[in-house]
């Protein structure tokens, strides 16, 4: 009998979590009922969101279960179809989470196109982080040409798209990112206006160097102290679209109020900011406009990509491990099955 | 020679301000000059902003210099006009500030008709403060029926235009405000359908206990442990207009950096929250649609309002001193000159 692989969470982490977290089990590969398909996955998606499915903490969506399967979005290959309109050797975007293969209906699935664009990008700049990016800089950041936008994480899924496009429509980009590599791709390959380490020990300064009219979009990406530089060169009017928050994922000890929130509140009067947070699920009617706008940058070449790529299920722990600690570099993903599809 | 008494900053406060800090002088009476109106001050509004122009704090707006006439928005009477348009005993809107008499062009001032509405009414619930209810609650709050708005300082000049616009809107109106006889009257008189003593010492408690189904829009108009105790029950999706806080305007020791962000911005990630601070200067354009719907209320009776008066310019530091401690109940007038006009 075919062995379906899975990775399960096996404990809920206390500050970061580990790879005794996770446990790698194998179970019978699922018959597809009636209307159902059988999937078998290629490549898996690891995105920072998945550490807060990992705990109890009140969010916006439900923990995953201990000894349930890891969530993640997914490409993968028909095995078997009983669902009309698909067929074995289609490639679909699915949920399938982190397991080699996964039962689904028609509706839970999207069929890809592999003449138009990758596969793989489904996962990235053209799918969630990139719609991310799209109606957090777009709709709550509302970026003007000539403005000022940073954007941190900006080799990252979300942050290359936010700044590419932030160029797109005419504004001064600045990236912030971890070493002198990523600095490099982000301005010589994503073609950012500047981008700064944030490792760097006058990391304050440069910021402040590399944004000489101030910011007027601050897409908050990470939070901690990268957040909070930002936030001191804020100009009046500025807006901060909160995409997540990566530097504050393993706390344990985060006050239940916001107990210092005077001097963010005099400064958010003082100078008119706009803070917002937003859930890129919850925005998805945008998705025609992302798809329309982004992908055309895309086939043009005007908005670039880089992949990270781990081979094998079982290196998924290990890699997001990695990716919550920044050590990716470009959108982290997962060759479950030797496919070759992209 | 006739003399105009006027009261000037004489020392920038450390800290809560006190008498000392203020001066009552005596000059001559100024000339027009062409163009030009003598004004005779009638009423003098005292509002918490002015609190900001004793600062040389970093601010939206230029402190008023050692020596200089505390600034302040007047209902005065003309008194010889050399203007167009403008005859000796017409009533304006003008911004003459902490003085008996001021020359102004007809620029500078508004014409009021007291047949249309108490001309004291221009200084407050038609007028900045009620302009900055509206564009507080209904651009930046987006109000929807059936939600619940929260407004702190209930019984003040803004609070009370919140909550009962709130109200003309179809929401539940919550009010906070100091002691029994503040929170009777914006039950019993203004009509929202709850308020809460922030000096009792359940205050969380009965704000809770107010807030059944939590809190959609909270109307910042204090800051301090109201504003945090508002914060814990915003609602998914809630939106925070900051439009004051009036507990911190006296803080000396304000932090340089907002160093306790992470837990603020982690609720607004999860919560998908909107913060965003405005002043209403900024936003003269929505003026037509304030008055429209806020001056049809007052007519009908609909949104009620209640003033302190206090006579004599020479009482105003004090007044004002009270102010900033919650003391004044209504919206805080000084009436300069017995003049009858209201």
């Amino acid at each position: 009998m075919a062995v379906n692989r899975r990775i399960v969470l096996a404990s809920r982490p206390v500050g970061a979590p580990t790879e005794e977290n996770f446990r790698l089990e194998e179970a019978p590969v699922p018959a597809p009922g009636p209307g159902e398909m059988l999937l078998r996955t290629v490549w898996l998606s690891l995105d920072p969101y998945m550490r807060g499915r990992m705990s109890t903490a009140k969010s916006y969506a439900q923990p995953v279960e201990i000894g349930g399967v890891m969530v993640a979005g997914t490409v993968a290959r028909v095995v078997e179809s009983n669902a009309d309109g698909f067929a074995p050797g289609d490639l679909v975007l699915s949920q399938s989470g982190w397991q080699e293969y996964a039962v689904a209906g028609p509706k839970a699935v999207q069929k890809l196109d592999p003449a138009a664009f990758p596969v793989s990008l489904a996962l990235g700049t053209l799918g969630m982080p990139g719609m991310t990016a799209y109606v957090g800089l777009i709709d709550i950041g509302e970026p003007k040409e000539g403005e000022t936008v940073v954007v941190s994480a900006a080799s990252g899924a979300v942050g290359s798209v936010v700044g590419q496009l932030a160029k797109a429509r005419g504004c001064r980009a600045v990236g912030i990112a971890g070493g002198k590599a990523k600095c490099d791709y982000v301005t010589g390959e994503l073609g950012f206006d500047a981008c700064v380490d944030y490792r760097a020990p006058d990391f304050k300064a440069r910021l402040r160097e590399a944004c000489p009219a101030g910011i007027d979009v601050y897409f908050e990406n990470v939070g901690g102290e990268v957040g909070d530089a930002c936030f001191e060169l804020l100009n009046p009017f500025a807006r901060v679209p909160v995409c997540g928050r990566i530097a504050n994922y393993n706390d344990t000890a985060l006050p239940d109020g916001p107990d210092r929130l005077p001097a963010l509140m005099g400064q958010v009067l003082v100078r008119r900011l706009k803070i917002q947070g937003f859930i890129v699920t919850e925005r998805w009617n945008r998705y025609p406009d992302f798809i329309r706008e982004v992908g055309a940058l895309v086939r043009e070449g005007r908005l670039r990509y880089r992949e990270d790529v781990v081979d094998g299920l079982e290196n998924a722990p290990r890699a997001f491990l990695g990716l919550l600690q920044g050590k990716n570099f470009g959108k982290l993903l997962v060759r479950v099955s030797p496919d070759g599809a992209r």
